[in-house]
């Protein structure tokens, strides 16, 4: 492993995804990309007596489905790094706890999916582990009820709010595959003082300009470099303050920016709002759609740069900011792209 | 790196601990420990208007003292390992903000001192970082009035409750230093079906013994070959259980064992039950006490085996058990004990 810049980590191994899962709910199968999902689940309880339960429920799919891509068992996956947006992480160590991996919970809110990924990839290039996985979910019914109100008040929602997707993605990292990490980046907690948490695609669109740029800068690239740059998840809101941001420093995105708040759902049809938000947004759109994507091809060589606001309904209440993070990893099809 | 066995990382570079801090609060201060600690607060309010904010000061000042130990600045630190057990680490998140340090949230619950060590001592070992930190805290009061009951209440405490610690501690890894990391082991999530949220030590001593177990087998070593095996915190019911546990499988940890949460207080005199426990406990005894006794040779060759409790009141409230996890590290003073 070698440092590029001030932030920037080389894979020497380029750690490659031997399997994916991702699995979702009635709404996620009903989006634009329902068809990437490897499983569905109409009945959004999973049968289970809790929403929590639920989103629980989601990790270990997403996980299974992932293991026989990889024609893999538990006792071959080294580390597991998981985490999700629930109070003590539950749903990933409720979620996971039959498998018997070892378990290293992570928290970064909705850029779970790119920090696991990230110490994944890490644990791999170092010989830490052979096989490491990378889980996370959310579910809308437990964060609404934990984060927001109860749905049985019928709270209406704000133009500015975002969806809190029901859905789960699990990346399983090895010496091969068809699809190899060969950089990433840890953020750093940005506060510009946004502090209304129906609007957190502007408290993450900070962090998601500060890592790009960063990024960027370190590798010596541009953005069109890249096939895409996948941010996930800033929603219309955060999206717009993103590439205004950039564009104040001389980067343009336009063309080469995605969201994935804004490409799981469709907004017009779904009544989502802002976007797609959630671990499982972004999660579900790497590991179903992306990386689908890339193994087929179609992409070559992409950024995804996960967005999390770190918060808590305490801080909230204690009038705290919303401060920002997002982690970044350059994915790329085989061959190899840039370097 | 190394790994050995089914579960045991070994470091080939021994990553040292460059720099240590220890702060707590005015019970921490009057307990047998309390000169081991850098800095303590008669106020743990620490003058902020909430005991979250109180917590994430905690932090703050645990990772400035070890900042100046180290010789180092913010900038210096490449990768930051941090967690609590405030809902989605708010003390980690606020605590940190302005140190501007590129940030990978960890939830092990108490186990993150052992958790956030092993994470910064693999990124220096692999080259991911020059150097990184570990940090941790807890506070009595943040943590009753999420996990149990607001102070004000006045409930009474059963006889096998701990006593969260109010406390914080922070290590700075880098390629140096009078104290060395040799071996590292992630632990899996073991659940026994323990369901009394007062009674943390047996349902954390399950996870201990495993973690424990696993690495005397993977690393081919016997108890009396360190100086001490220091879990955190199973407090006294806990610590019963795991060496009965170890016992019964023909591993012996008496003369060896002793519990950090049994440390640092005086039982007799500090009405604290069981034990301490939290994050902040385990952090603050081995950032102040036993690393501390390492450096000056008191001690040479120890394992560090934080447990953590993984739950929230969610699930407790839903009829889940409580799964435990330990993590556990080795450390030797220089020059190295057994490899």
């Amino acid at each position: 492993m070698k440092r590029v810049g001030r932030q920037t980590l080389q894979f020497d191994r380029a750690p490659g995804i031997l399997g994916r899962g991702a699995v979702g709910g009635r709404k996620e199968a009903a989006g634009p990309l329902g068809a990437d999902f490897h499983q569905t689940f109409d009945d959004t309880t999973l049968q289970e007596d809790s929403w929590e339960k639920a989103e629980a429920q989601l990790q270990k799919e997403a996980l299974a489905v992932a293991m026989k891509g990889a024609g893999c068992q538990p006792q071959d996956i080294h580390l597991i790094f998981a985490g999700d947006l629930l109070n003590q992480c539950i749903s990933s160590t409720f979620g996971l706890l039959d498998y018997h991996i070892p378990f290293l919970g992570q928290y970064g809110a909705c850029s779970t999916m790119a920090q696991t990924l990230l110490m994944a990839s890490i644990m791999v290039d170092c010989g830490a582990a052979e096989k490491a996985a990378a889980v996370t979910s959310s579910h809308f019914c437990s964060a609404e009820r934990q984060f927001r109100t109860p749905l049985e008040y019928g709270a209406q929602r704000t133009p500015t709010a975002q969806w809190t997707a029901t859905a789960a993605g699990c990346a399983i990292v090895g010496r091969e595959g068809p699809v190899r990490v060969l950089h990433g980046l840890a953020g750093k907690a940005v506060d510009l003082g946004v502090k209304d948490p129906a609007n957190m695609g502007a408290a993450m669109a900070p962090a998601a300009a500060d890592s790009i740029y960063q990024y960027l800068t370190d590798t010596g690239t541009q953005p069109q470099d890249y096939d895409g740059i996948f941010t996930g998840d800033l929603g219309a809101v955060g999206s717009t303050l993103l590439l205004d941001t950039l564009r104040d420093n001389g980067v343009d995105l336009s063309g080469v920016h995605k969201d994935c708040g804004l490409m799981l759902y469709d907004r017009e049809r779904q009544d989502v709002h802002a976007g797609g938000s959630g671990c499982g947004c972004s999660a579900s759109v790497l590991c179903g759609h992306l990386l689908g994507r890339l193994e087929r091809g179609e992409l070559k060589n992409i950024l995804f740069c996960a967005t999390g606001a770190l918060m808590s309904t305490t801080s909230q209440q204690q009038g705290q900011g919303i401060p920002g993070v997002c982690h970044v990893v350059h994915l790329a099809a085989q061959p190899a792209g840039i370097q």
